[in-house]
């Protein structure tokens, strides 16, 4: 039996989960269900070293520490490429044959999206076998999914005759449905497009390479451009030159190559709240809630608390979504709505739209607690090993107090050690840095003090991650 | 023209309009309307010097400093007594009579909740006039609000036969009625019942003594024992002796002194969400909102922002509203089971149910912003002229940097001035305090560090308001 790389392209972000998922935020890192984020969840249906090897992940710039951060925490190794920009599936997916391919042109590659949901891990098992088997047979093999309901959210594939064991030709590719059209396809058999794929590197290159040369030639150019960063391939800039299309529209309805396999995998796109809520533990009232929250008389509610008590009452059918800078309330059969809205709040200039309120930094992160008229407090926390770029400010002063680890500071010319409990003072203009290099996280509170206390008022003179 | 003490009984709490309201952080103080709170709200309608005396102020212990605070934010001059527990209207009325009769037996003494709305100002004084009228010929005279609709929420008094001009008699008190019932009331003429009398002050003290004898003694006793306590006055702890009971039972479905005058006064008792929303300006969807609020889709909705965004996307007839530690969402029309939730919460030992984010105090007042394992942040505010006991903590070690004013503060065997922008080190076990010896609020944050961070560790050593 083949092993079977598996490639997680986890390069998009999402904001149909706004105020948890955000431009900024993306969706496959958040922590959606049972504390998990599905970009996890997706590693950890890949323990299973007889089928596959370590996986690749496909991201872009900003989201590599998430992405190197949460595999580390559930345990999971993973070699990494990134994109300079997202240029859709057919660059990402013909970069992963094209980086299987230099260690082996007949290795069997499986696709798979960073921010899904599958709860039947041996059938994702079985189907991610079958669809290697076609692959062995020279297919580029997706996985089709059974259909729960007439969903109109996703496309859908129409089998065609059998081709191997387990996997039929492609016989259509059909756009999202409306609702009685996608009854009719069910009826008539047709699955749900899920966005996994299954191919032999160098068959996939081939055909790539036949139907959109160009995207090949982008991605041979960006390889030959690419550096490594930190144990990660940063692809070279070329690679924003690469069309923007998908692999489904470039490659998979025309070749005839395309076979799918069928699989019953518990799967979700998880797409919007609603789903979420679908998928969510229930009570007895069919009200789901994570985080802090009471529901009273109420039926069908999704509840999601971030630090706040969240108080339902009398309420049906309802989404209530808390984090720390926003609040959604919205009925859960317009969740698909909430995509719009986030576009709404765009236009309105709305931080909050593309930002959340926990920003995450290559060294950490940082969340502003309280903000004054003069002041802003900010709780800051630094990961082993890691440091803050060397960097002053024009407009403020800083008071750093560290409540959690060690941390290593640099104030002008000195640089000395600071405890729990013990304080540094940061006066307007000083070069300061903050580095942990101890083995547990560094918290600090910041309390800032100044006319002005925006973002942009960094000078950076030096950064371990190239920031400027 | 009598020239009429108003009194403002401004002991209770209520916990309908929670989370702003909670028993901690009574509603007459909350900023419900445009900013201002009720009890502001009713010391502005008060100025009239031609009309009435300065106010005097009934409250509790706990709520004396925010009432002093409130009616300085606004420039409004009151007298204050305080009861060490709240007994309800009677003997608060009895109170208010004993006091006013000290000075002048004859002095006509118009009672007032501090918790409701009245738009009609010019109304309002209208109706004074009648009440104080009606009061110069021996009776005593509530004021009784034209009905808008058959409110369930009220008791209603039935008018009977014509005393002075303007006053009738009161033929009944009617207890709070079904909906029904109330559109009977209505067309009968009957009046809500809003709490407002008005007596002259050895009338009523011979009236309350002839029907309610112990109530009368009980005040007696509380006023001998009464102390100047920074310039209120405080009565003696046999106050709790005092029977609990209303004025209205006691006193007013009795004698046959009583009288009712009738007003348009653009009233409102503001007693649930659904009517701050009444009350409330509104788009052209009906949508209210106040703080920072998006709603999209949305009809007759109440949203009610803290420091977060609030988005509503298709929403009807519903309640949001945010404070920094709880979020109630629910339907308007069930807002008066608020208070069912807020049982419910008190009965699950939520400090929620009771206790609010900002914490008021003599001094001024604090807020968690930043809560950690071993570390929590607060804002602190202390009020001009006013300090903190003299204290330590046993479990923990605090870092204050001031962001805002001067502090004074004492540290074990010093006491130093620490400005803002500068910071100062309390470590666990020494002796310390914070003081504003300036003209402008101090403002500092607070880091504690320590295994334990509960309010209860704080040893009080001496302190400005009888504190232990």
């Amino acid at each position: 039996m083949a092993n079977i790389l598996p490639v997680v392209l986890s390069g998009g972000s999402g904001t149909r989960l706004w105020p948890l998922s955000r431009q900024q935020a993306a969706k496959q890192y958040a922590p959606i269900l049972r504390g998990k984020s599905p970009f996890q969840s997706t590693l950890e249906r890949l323990r299973a070293p007889d089928l596959f090897q370590a996986p690749l992940v496909i991201c872009g710039q900003s989201g590599r520490f998430m992405a190197v951060d949460q595999a580390k925490k559930i345990g999971v190794d993973i070699n990494m490429a990134m994109e300079p920009e997202g240029r859709d599936t057919a660059p990402a997916i013909t970069l992963a044959a094209a980086l299987a391919a230099r260690r082996d042109p007949e290795a069997i590659v499986l696709i798979l999206p960073s921010d899904h949901l599958i709860t039947d891990i041996p059938a994702f098992h079985a189907a991610a076998r079958a669809a290697a088997a076609a692959a062995e047979e020279g297919l580029i093999c997706g996985v089709g999914v059974s259909p729960t309901g007439p969903a109109t959210g996703f496309g859908y594939i129409r089998p065609g005759e059998a081709l191997t064991d387990g996997a039929r030709r492609i016989a259509a590719f059909v756009e999202k449905p409306d609702a009685d059209r996608a009854t009719t396809l069910i009826a008539e058999g047709c699955l749900w497009n899920a966005g996994m794929f299954c191919f032999r590197a160098a068959d996939a290159l081939e055909e790539i390479a036949r139907l959109a040369p160009e995207v090949v030639e982008a991605t041979r150019k960006a390889l030959d451009a690419a550096e490594d960063d930190l144990g990660a391939l940063r692809l070279g800039d070329v690679w924003s030159r690469a069309p923007k299309i998908s692999f489904d529209y470039a490659v998979m309805e025309k070749t005839d190559r395309a076979a799918v396999v069928a699989a019953d995998l518990g799967w979700s796109d998880i797409g919007d709240w609603r789903a979420v809520w679908e998928r969510s533990d229930k009570d007895k009232d069919g009200n789901a809630t994570a985080g802090d929250c009471v529901a009273v008389d109420s039926r069908d509610v999704y509840l999601r608390g971030d630090k706040r008590l969240i108080c339902a009452l009398g309420v049906e059918k309802l989404a209530v979504i808390d984090t720390p800078d926003a609040v959604l309330v919205a009925p859960l059969d317009r969740a698909q709505e909430v995509k719009g809205l986030v576009a709404t709040l765009t236009a309105l200039g709305r931080p909050e739209a593309d930002t959340p309120a926990r920003v995450h930094r290559p060294w950490g992160w940082y969340q502003t607690m309280d903000l004054g008229e003069r002041f802003r407090v900010k709780r800051i926390q630094v990961i082993p090993g890691r440091k803050l770029s060397l960097q002053k400010h024009h407009h403020r002063a800083e008071h750093w107090v560290v409540v959690r680890g060690a941390a290593e500071v640099t104030r002008d010319d000195e640089t000395f050690l600071v405890r729990e409990n013990e304080s540094v003072y940061l006066p307007q203009g000083c070069v300061h840095r903050l580095a942990n290099p101890g083995k547990i996280p560094v918290e600090i509170i910041e309390v800032q003090t100044g006319a002005y206390l925006e973002e942009d008022d960094i000078v950076r003179i030096e950064d371990d991650f190239g920031r400027k």
